[in-house]
């Protein structure tokens, strides 16, 4: 009953044969293995972007990092989400990579299109004093579990592109949203305005390999210089390609990212069940609910394992609701997660 | 016929079937793995040093820059030899991650002590003017196949200890150095006066591993929020744990050395034996030879890959000696070698 | 009728008058001139603080940015207001010095000690993925003109110590405040629990001179490598320590505070009279009032020189309020305030 | 009898006058002064640079700092001479502004355009391993006191646009160098090849400032916002603007700098008499000469002061020869230089 994070569980086989099959001879370092140009290939197909950038980076700090260092300049800001992960959990990565300050866009969760305008509007009243505009940041899905649709990625992205900046999009989660919303690729990426992605492989079945995406090609060169000089760039590159490689082969990466999501869906049906309240309605692998302390405590004691979301287990009333984080994998069995509710 | 590097080629099996084994279940992530704690031990163990602080990191580069930021201050300088990987090979990392220059002690690849203090008294002569006098870093074995026996060691650090230096060694071949001077882990390290070591791992049959080794351990909370601010926690730990879990297991990590520095041998006794020159005796893993040019080209014709140094196959005099880098890793195969020289 | 900005009026005569008595002979450059030891044992004294250490920089950006970064740590944030000068008005300068983030309070201009614990709590439930607590800023006078009283002070200063946060006071405008707290230089700083102060001179009366004074003198040094790093180090220092030395002589930093507050007072109460209301009540040298656009216009086309608050003169409703910022320097002439205040 | 540094004497009194003058009234701040209208045009006049963009600071450290930063990327390298003021005297500044890394020319003081080529070429064959090709760093008047010729500018630069690199040059002492070479300001900078200058006046009879010049002005914007970023911009502008007029009026600048060369020139003439011997031939208004440990004594006693350079008064033997540097400013009068070589 593991319900604590996507990257915590094991990888999928596929992946560990890949490494085995990749481990043959000699392959030229730095990604200048063979795989690696079939893997840009094949990320190009999906993406319908043949000119696209393609790297591989081992941590979703590193691509958000780099790709958003490579997007700005250090005078500038980058607008986010408050509780996006490059503001509160990458111990200030975004900012040692870019030098560029983080603009928190009122609201919640998600960014909302008229919010971030006002934000956008609001730094630039003050000449060379205040930092100048730079990218915006959207995470998918979002940190609180919540899947943009196309249309709020589009009227984003359209704001942005209103001041001529450039978007970032951290899809860490990437292939839970994009079942989740079942559309393309290059829709939810380059048709939607977005100009750089990190494409989360980590969190969905792999070791640790993210790639990053240009749509434009133009900065791939200092990507690459600013990969070696963040030393990001690995020697044994093909491990990386491996990795992958077998994400991508016969789409095992949608099918991953499905099983999660049912996983999910099949716990939040269970727990609407019991009663639980919803922060909102759970749409990837994400689930924020909130149920009685009790039912916490007796979870905890038959081992389940989750963060509690700003509660703690201590306290004396047992019929106050308390709001937990409950992630789905795709290696979690259905047994788990009805033992799980079987013990509400 | 592959001698243009040590990380061009396969990991050791025992490395694959211990990421399987790894691959079991769920595990705490960001280096709370339970393999991390038994890789702790284990390196503390070898190095005779029940209080190090140790991490993993996935790549050279990072183990050097995120070690040497961590000895250092923005208006410091860390001295190092003109032909050192954090000075040729890093793209400005060691400079990125600690704020500092880089002072070349003039001289060859080995530092020699006196060059050394000469070169860090040459630092205090101007206050607050100049930057102020930081880390040593010691490269072992070195970019040019060196290998510093444990007095030369000795000697540099007490330079260094003269000036309250603390001693950095890149050890991104720390096994072949310690196979070819058959010394004590401890011995090539704390005892010599080395403070934080980057003991390699990539080189030497890893995926991608490098161990930063601290023997004095205040510096340990630090270090962790570096590495995190640098986007190099990686959350699947595990997969590094099981690295360098599969590489001490039954003392992999000095048979592999062992291996890779026997067949430097025999491929260099094979090139004295056909006339062929030695920059300096071959001590590790790595040669550094030259003979005539047409040899390079009847070799370069049958496939043989390597690294000309400084020289070019173009050119009409067929007897010119040009100099070349030829790198051993512990899977070449003695007919690989064999044949190699029989070309000559 | 200049109420544009505090940095737009002349400087005092006796400053010049200084310059010229120290523009003989020779001096040692670089901060060892005669005149800054005087200055730096008048300044301890004034602040009754014995072993403090004091610089002087030329730009208040460089005070803030120094002083923080002396504080602070790369991984860390640091808390402050959301109207801060450090934030708003330094174009990055504070994370380029510091490498830190900023962690804006919620809430107004003034910071409040709840708010602040609140925030500071929030910055620690993630070890090592979010930044650390770091230094807390706090201006005086605020960016919206308002005074923290010596309670307010020493509550903000409490909530830093008992997470044992170091404080410093962006004092751009400290002379203004102290003379309207009537409060002694210790009791405004180091009694209150403040452990670095810049301490403005550049707005109130003299050409470009900020000091920076650690209660605590064990930052010294690195605050000198600091200041030399940041190209903040003038070789002809002497110009800068007559600038402090006429600052202090006879009070005069003092003297111009009170004259810049009284004018403030004098067109405050005019304001009064004449029906505007009020941001809050102006406590030092700056205004933030309303009053209907016709009369904003009808100040603009009499040559009346300040800024509009979010609010532009073009507009068809002439009874609309309009906010604006009136800020006083020393400079200004009883007449110019009468002059302004018939206009009305 | 002041011979240690050219920042260590007075400022001509035109310079406090042209202060006084400037005093007068309100001026917009941080650079929209009326007076800083007029030294743009000028410069651009004298320079024949009819687009430049032209930029006042305080530091010269400031200057060479923000002109490379701008010049530059932090993935590359900067070529500059062993004993340049960037690399030497300023305390990673210029690493601090720019993240590039100084690669030092071998040779002397002066850099020599085969060796400039040599270092270009050193250092363009590792891909993205090493840092890249970025700006050449000249300094004229050298920090040993040579001027490079018109012929010599000309080679490097060439050199550097064999690559496509852009030049900067260090004038700190850019005055001293012009009057020596009898040439054009344009001769000596963009018609040579310069594209960026630090055009000194602190150390010639100014308290402090320094224009930067873009020959190209498209690297405008991005300057003043790392002059903002870095804390350099003044709020009271008006007072570097005013300095920098007195500086131009009636060639002022020239005056001085011929009248610290003649200085120099006498002191030369005087020291060749007396025996003494040169590391080079006196150029400018340095002189490195070498005269018997006795005479240092003597002068010592007598209250002359100078930097001796790589030795110390304090040895038995009397008759060794001392180096030393002399510098001479604008305002040293013959009698102290008299009295000086009569003491020899």
């Amino acid at each position: 009953m593991f319900f604590a994070s996507d990257n915590s569980g094991p990888v999928h086989p596929n992946v560990l044969a890949k490494l085995a099959e990749a481990n043959q001879g000699y392959q030229m370092a730095y990604g200048a293995d063979t795989m690696m140009d079939e893997v840009r290939a094949r990320i190009r197909g999906i993406f319908e972007a043949p000119n696209a950038a393609v790297y591989l980076v081992a941590t979703g700090t590193a691509a958000n990092s780099l790709a958003l260092a490579t997007l700005s300049n250090p005078w500038e800001t980058i607008f986010c989400s408050p509780v996006a992960h490059i503001h509160e959990d990458e111990c200030n990565a975004p900012e040692f990579y870019s030098g560029a300050k983080l603009t928190l866009v009122p609201g919640g969760d998600k960014m909302a299109p008229d919010a971030l305008r006002d934000s956008i509007l609001g730094e630039e009243t003050r000449g060379v004093h205040g930092p100048q505009r730079g990218p915006v940041s959207i995470t998918q899905v979002t940190e609180r579990g919540s899947v943009y649709s196309l249309e709020e990625l589009q009227a984003l992205c359209a704001v942005a592109k209103e001041f001529e900046l450039p978007v970032h999009l951290d899809g860490a989660r990437f292939s839970n949203a994009l079942v989740a919303l079942n559309c393309s690729p290059a829709e939810m990426t380059w048709k939607a305005g977005v100009d750089a992605l990190s494409f989360g492989g980590t969190k969905n079945g792999l070791l640790g390999v993210e790639a990053v995406v240009f749509f434009d090609e133009s900065k791939a060169w200092e990507f690459e210089l600013r990969r070696k000089r963040g030393a990001h760039l690995f020697s044994k590159h093909r491990y990386l390609s491996a990795q992958m490689a077998a994400y991508l082969d016969g789409d095992l990466w949608l099918k991953l990212a499905r099983r999660a999501n049912a996983n999910a869906a099949r716990l939040a049906d269970g727990l609407r069940e019991k009663g639980a309240e919803f922060l909102h309605e759970p749409q990837a692998n994400m689930i924020f609910a909130s149920f009685p302390r009790s039912q916490h405590k007796h979870l905890h004691e038959a081992g389940a394992l989750y963060h509690l979301w700003g509660a703690t287990l201590d306290g004396e009333d047992e019929s106050e609701l308390l709001a937990c984080r409950l992630v789905c994998d795709w290696s979690i069995g259905a047994e788990d997660i009805d033992r799980f509710l079987n013990l509400l």
